[in-house]
Formats: C-alpha cells, sequence, structure tokens
C-alpha cells in the first residue's frame, strides 16, 4: 500500500475545499452575516491541514485499483469532516452529527436533511449546502485530476472508484483531458440552467443554489415547501434539466463531436428516456382525476419522476399523498436511478439493462443447457469482467440494504419509515415516503442511525466497494510485494 | 409436445382428487351437514372428467423437461379450480373466484383466506380446506409417481417440476421409490404429531386439521383467531412441528438409515436451525421487557419466527403490532423461507446459501480478477448448472414480484399492504402486514388483484417456472422433432 500518495491525494483535496470555503465567507461578507466568519476559520483549518501533506511530491507516484479506492474513501470523508465544521462553528447546526449528515447528504448530492426550517439558516450556510451538491456531483477527484498532472495511467483509478457506473470510459487517451472535458460540459450545462431560470425571473441567490442542486442531482432546497412556491416555467425547466444532468455525459462529449447518431443510438439513453416517459404516462393517469388540472397533473408526474429516477429528491408535491400504484412506481425508478456516467445516483440504469439482459440470458440458459450465449450492450458482447462487477454490485448492494434496514430497525420506526430511509440514502435520493416524506426531515433519528445513514450515503455515492475497502484488514496490515 | 402423455397424468390427477374429496363427504355425513352432498357432487365432476383420460394408456410414455413443467402447471390448475367447486356448490363461498383463492391457497400451502368468519363454514369445508394443504405440501404429483408406475426415467421431469429447491436427489435410484419414502416419512411424521396435539387434550377434529396446516406448511387456522387460544403446550408441538416439516425430508431418509454424521454435517440444515435460532433471540430481545412474562415472549417469538419462515403461517399472537425491528427480521426470513426439499415455501435456505456464495465469489473476483475460484456446497463443488437456475430463479423472482406489485397497486391500498400481500402469496406464506396482517384476511381485494395473488401463489409454489413455460407459445405450438 502506497500511504504517501494517498496523503498527498487526501492535502490536494483538502487544499481545494479551502479554496471552495472561500466562497461561501464572501456570499456571507456580501449579505452581512457573522455566519461569513465561521467560512473562514473553516477554509483555514482546511489548509492548515491540507498543506503539509503536499509540500513534498512522493518520489512514487504509481498505484493500483486497491490505493485508489481507499484514496477517494479518505478523501470523501475527509471532505465530509471538514465541510461539516462551519456549520458547528456557526452555531447554525451545533450537533457535530447533524452536520456531517447534512454535510454528507450534500457531497453525496442526496439531499437528506435534519433541518426542520430552511429558510432560518444564513445565506451563507445555505449557499455551501447547496455549493456541496454541486462539488460532489461530478467528483472532487475528477477535479483534481483536471487540474493536478499525476504520473502515468494510474490516476484512471481515482476516476473509476469516484466516477457512477459499471465501467468508466475515457473520452480521450489521456485522463486529464477526460477530467477537463467532463468539468467544462459539467459547468456549460449548469451555466445554461442558470441563465434559463434567470431569465424566468428567479432572484439570483435562488437561481444559483437551485442550479447547484439541480447540477449535482443534489436536491437540497433552499424554501421548506422545496420547489413547490415556483412558477410553473421555473418547475419546467429544473425538471427538464434534472433529467439533462441524469444523462451520461459521454453523450454530450459524443453531441459536441457532432456524432448525432452514435449518440442517439446509445441503448442505455434510450432506456432512459423510455421509463422516464412511461413512469410520468402512469402516473399522470393514477393522479389526474375530473376536477385536477391536466396540466399541472402532468408537470407535478414529469417533476416527481425526474426528481427520484436521477435522485435528485426536489419535490412540487407531497407524492407521499399520491395512490399507491404512483408510490410503488417512485419507488421502482428510485432503485433504477439515473445513466452510469451522469451526475444522478441509484443502481444506474445500464446496471439494470445488463442485469435484465444477464437474467434473460440465465433463464435461457436454464431452458436451453447447451446453447452457448453472449450478452449484447451498446453494440458489442459484454465484458464478462462487468458482467461480474455488476453482479457483485448487485448482491452487495443487496447485504448493505439489508444490514442498514436492521440496524435502523432497532430505533422502532414504521417499516416503511425505515425502508424508505435507508433507500432514500444508500440511492442517494433525498425523501423518502412516511416520516422521511417530502414535507418531513430526517432530524428525529438518533445519532446512531444517523451514522448508519451517513455511511449509507457515502457508500451509494461512491458504489459499494472503495467505502468497503477501508473495512478490510489486509489493505492496513498487508505489505505489497516490491516487485509489483 | 406429447399432449397424450400430460392428458393421461391430468386425468390420473383429477381421479385421485375425486378420492380426496370423498372424504370431507364422509366428515359431513359425520356432523349431519348439508354441504356434505357438494363434496359428493364435486367427486364426481372431478372424476367424469379425469376418468376418459386414463382409460387409455398412451403408447408414448417418454417425456422430457418441458412436458414435465407443463403437465405439472396443468395439474396444479385442474386440481384448484375441481377443489374450488363444492365451496361454489354449498353456498358457503359462492363467488368463484373467491372459493379459487381459496383452494390454491390451500394447495399452495399458502395459507391465505378471503374469509372473514372461519369458524361459519361446515366441518366439511373446514376439513377439506385443510386438507388441501395436506395433499399440496408433499405434491400431488408426487403421491402419483408412488401409486403409479410410469416408463422409462422421465418420471423425474414431473417431481423436479413439482418439488421445492435448486436440486431435487433421489434418495433412491428408482424415482417411484423415492416417492414412496417421501410419502412414507410424511405420513410418519404427521402422525407422530397428531399423537402428540390429541395428548395435549387438543379435540379429533381440531388436532386432524392443525396437523393437515402444520405438516403441509399451509396455515389455514379452524379458529378466528389461529392459534392464539390454544394452550402453550399445544403452541409449542405447533411450532416444532413447522420447524420441522421446514428440514429436506433428505435429512429424515439419512436419519431412518442410521447415517446421523452424514445428516448432521448438512450445510443447509445448520444454516436453517442457526436462522431460526438468530431469529428467535433478536425478537425475543426486542419484544419482552419488564412487565411482560419471558416465557409468553419465547414461544411468540418462537412460533412466529417458525410459521414465517416455514411459510407456514399460523399465528399466536398479532404481530402486526410488534415494533419495527422484529416485523424487519420477518419479513426478511418470510423471503429466505424454509429448506429445500421440505413441505415449506419461500426462496429456500440453500439458494440463499448458493447466492451468498457466489456473491463472496463474484466479489472476490472483482477484486482479484485473475484467480479462479470455485463455490463448494455441502461439501463438493457446485454443479454450474445449479448455480445459472439459482440465478435465473432469483432474477425471474425479482421480475415476477415487482409486476405483480405493480398490478395490485392499481387498486390502491397504501404501499405495506400491496408489498407484504404479494410477498406472503409469492412465498406461500399467508398473511402479511398492515391490511393483510394475521388478523385480516384478503377478502377486500378486487376478483382482479385475487387472480394476480391466485397466480402468484402458484407460480410461488411451483417454484417460478413450470407455470411460466404456459406463456412460452413455442410450447403450443411446436411439433417436437421425431428423432429426439
Amino acid at each position: 500500500m502506497n500511504f504517501r500518495i494517498i496523503s498527498y491525494i487526501l492535502g490536494w483535496v483538502l487544499t481545494i475545499e479551502s479554496i471552495f470555503l472561500i466562497m461561501p465567507f464572501f456570499v456571507g461578507l456580501y449579505y452581512g452575516e457573522s455566519a461569513a466568519v465561521s467560512f473562514l476559520i473553516g477554509a483555514l483549518v482546511a489548509l492548515v491541514v491540507g498543506l503539509p501533506l503536499i509540500i513534498k511530491k512522493p518520489k512514487n507516484t504509481v498505484f493500483f485499483v486497491k490505493e485508489g479506492f481507499v484514496a477517494v474513501a479518505l478523501c470523501w470523508i475527509a471532505l465530509s469532516i471538514f465541510g461539516a465544521l462551519p456549520f458547528v462553528f456557526s452555531g447554525e447546526i451545533p450537533n457535530f452529527v447533524d452536520a456531517l449528515f447534512e454535510t454528507v447528504s450534500g457531497f453525496t448530492t442526496t439531499g437528506s436533511s435534519i433541518l426542520s426550517d430552511v429558510e432560518a439558516l444564513s445565506h451563507a450556510s445555505i449557499f455551501w449546502r447547496s455549493f456541496t451538491h454541486w462539488i460532489g456531483g461530478m467528483g472532487v477527484l475528477v477535479f483534481l485530476l483536471a487540474i493536478l498532472p499525476l504520473a502515468g495511467g494510474s490516476q484512471m483509478y481515482l476516476m473509476r472508484a469516484e466516477s457512477p457506473g459499471p465501467s468508466v470510459s475515457k473520452l480521450v487517451p489521456k485522463t486529464q483531458y477526460t477530467a477537463l472535458i467532463l468539468y467544462g460540459l459539467y459547468i456549460v450545462l449548469s451555466l445554461i440552467q442558470l441563465l434559463l431560470l434567470i431569465a424566468g425571473g428567479m432572484p439570483m441567490f435562488d437561481a444559483v443554489t437551485t442550479m447547484f442542486g439541480t447540477a449535482g442531482t443534489g436536491g437540497f432546497g433552499i424554501k421548506n415547501d422545496s420547489m413547490a412556491g415556483y412558477s410553473p416555467y421555473i418547475q419546467w425547466v429544473v425538471a427538464i434539466f434534472m433529467v439533462l444532468f441524469g444523462v451520461n455525459f459521454n453523450i454530450y462529449f459524443l453531441l459536441m463531436l457532432r456524432r448525432f447518431k452514435q449518440a442517439f443510438k446509445n441503448e442505455e439513453l434510450r432506456a432512459y428516456f423510455g421509463i422516464v416517459l412511461a413512469a410520468t404516462v402512469l402516473i399522470f393517469f393514477n393522479i389526474h382525476s375530473g376536477i385536477t388540472n391536466a396540466a399541472d397533473d402532468i408537470r407535478h408526474a414529469f417533476f416527481q419522476v425526474a426528481s427520484i429516477i436521477t435522485t435528485t429528491g426536489y419535490a412540487t408535491t407531497d407524492f407521499d399523498l399520491w395512490p399507491a400504484f404512483s408510490q410503488v412506481i417512485l419507488v421502482l425508478i428510485m432503485f433504477i436511478g439515473a445513466s452510469a456516467g451522469s451526475t444522478g445516483g441509484g443502481i444506474k440504469v445500464s446496471r439494470i439493462m445488463i442485469l435484465a439482459k444477464r437474467a434473460k440470458q440465465e433463464v435461457q440458459h436454464y431452458l436451453h443447457p447447451k446453447r452457448v450465449t453472449k450478452i449484447h450492450f451498446e453494440g458489442k458482447v459484454l465484458d464478462s469482467e462487468v458482467i461480474h462487477a455488476t453482479s457483485a454490485y448487485l448482491i452487495t448492494y443487496v447485504f448493505i440494504f439489508v444490514s442498514s434496514l436492521l440496524l435502523i430497525a432497532i430505533e422502532g420506526h414504521d417499516t416503511t419509515t425505515c425502508f424508505t430511509a435507508v433507500a432514500a440514502t444508500l440511492n442517494n435520493i433525498g425523501p423518502g415516503l412516511s416520516m422521511v416524506g417530502p414535507t418531513q426531515n430526517f432530524g428525529f433519528f438518533n445519532g446512531f442511525s444517523k451514522i448508519v445513514l451517513i455511511f449509507d450515503m457515502l457508500v451509494g455515492r461512491l458504489e459499494l466497494f472503495p467505502m468497503l475497502m477501508l473495512f478490510n484488514p489486509r489493505i492496513w496490515f498487508y505489505k505489497r510485494k516490491k516487485n509489483i
């Protein structure tokens, strides 16, 4: 285990975070808030810890998949801890576990909150809370890779550990350029949404924070009623951009290169749009009645589907009051999640497709044991590595889900609350049903349950294995052989 | 497709059913009930349809896995339809869909009921209802194989299609003797339980029907409060025998042969007992408090665990009122189910173990792509056929579960009701939570939802593929080549 390179990367992540923390400080200054100082102090703390680690560049910058996993997991934990401090310093979220929950929920783009009154926060804190979504959406390691040249091809392991989806494809041969292109596309899409929101008359501060939440598919609202108070135009813009940020960014790269045909032939893209459309139509017919307005119902159905499948978590209506059929559809798309390589969470459309194709193959194999079949995906035969990884993912996912459910259930809230609280955090969605419904919050859980849910959010965002790697004793005590 | 042999088997099943139907007729005569006549008529109807099909033995008695699946599926459907008629004739369950639901629930050993007042039924009907559990538990085709000599090794396909578990092992080389031994063990265990119940002072009629429900792990109660009204002794006997009927019958065969060491080395047996013990202890500590009686709490915890994991469905208390932690444990063991080769339902302990082992293998494969590992189960390397079949089973299971959930949700009852209604029928358990809790019944569902749940019960009992085979158009229109 190359611990030196891990601490070097950790140092860079904290240094970058201290720069990010300066932004809410300026926002606080602009609004003349005393909370601003807490962010300046937070920035300094992160810098004091981070700088010493990066002064000397390690001689050996080569690392492998395990180091990549451990580095990414530790970076995200450090990022969350230091990001939580300003909330504690300012006294706005005095309890550290609560502050950590809120920050992890931000960086992992979950959007679950322990706050019952968001509007009571200072502008600086609201800004930071939403900004964590934007940072976490595309990933802080990807950002680091875009600006920091590391040796050889080993950065790919960092990107693979942080980016969502069953397989990560390099857009261009050099990892640094891939990271730059991804962040470039991310910034351009974010700016377009911001302009459209401002054009719709949304106040600047609201528009920026809403854009942060949409781009990262995070979902922290800045109003207690989430998005319900905004105009239909604003809601449509947010809904459409939630769907767009749930698309694999490779598609935008293809569009940029004018390879339209290749982009629209993408199997995952078609399935993703198909699911959004089908779910919207089914929910519309389920909630629409003679006395409701069809235009409103279509908007609510589309908005909630876009919000849940991309795991954003904004709400324009209290879907906990919807009929069971619509709720079941929301729970199903909650597990499906957005596309691989997007900022969204969940199991991912492509993983579901690979599992479904494997299911078909296994059933055929069961009926015709002698026939040999291969799984085709995106126009080529699927690599058996990817199939194995997908199965490992699903089974590990079920195992973590069940363990978390049992641990949360000890506290004794109703079964729907426990079930959807775990589903909402592990899939990085935000709201669940019942006591954690869209108009409720997670503040009532005890410290133990909150720590379980914090773990679930991190595990969900980093797609299980990097976080689990930390629990492997061999990582800490096993010395890698010199010749490898 | 050898349709002639299928209709021949179908004829035999109906003939056997007509003999079975004579028994509730005599029970009704004994109690001087007018309902008795309906069972005599039912027996005659089954005979009139069945006899013509068996008069001439087909020349070609060779059949394959597909014919086996189709034959078993059709036999169970016919068995259920003809078994439901007496309820309609007697007017005790006038609606045919309701009568079919009750009969399918009986034969599949589910134990879900549409009746709100069981005690209002005639003795004849209560007897038949419970008797269907006993018949369905070990399987009607297995019974047929025990008494009817068919050609070659092809009977094995019938047994494979009807018996629960990922693989069926012949106890002895000849299928007919295997079937005879299984039914022999089943009858002996049933009689021992019957004697113990009568020794505890249970009235004869109650003892026989309770034994039927325990042996088949069915769970139809003959009282509105299920088993709550009986003495602790009776409850302990029933609980212990539920666990015993959830053991793979091969184990009893090994015990019979005095191969104790081999029996107790069985991995599935150990895991099954381990899960029962762990679940009982956890629930006990969860429900026990200073003001409750420890002996009662242990009994209630053990009884409910035994009832749910074996998918029997008897209840001594209303576990819908238990804390969430206990409910979550019950839901988990509901999916695990009993052992393969037992009369219990669910996914089965051995399938869960195979999936867990495969999970471990996949995760290891993910971390060490070059290492080749094999899965060991019950002391030998697991056949890849069994692994494929288990994966196919799980994925198909999830697909049927989700589809049923959506279809049931259309009616608009709460999410917990929909979810546990599907889980309780697909796993052949009986009660769920909320509106289908242990003190409730399934009568409130509309006809469409009932038909979905009837399908789920049959699919669950026959372990998915035989019933699904009926929907394969190739079965009906594809002519098998002569030379095969």
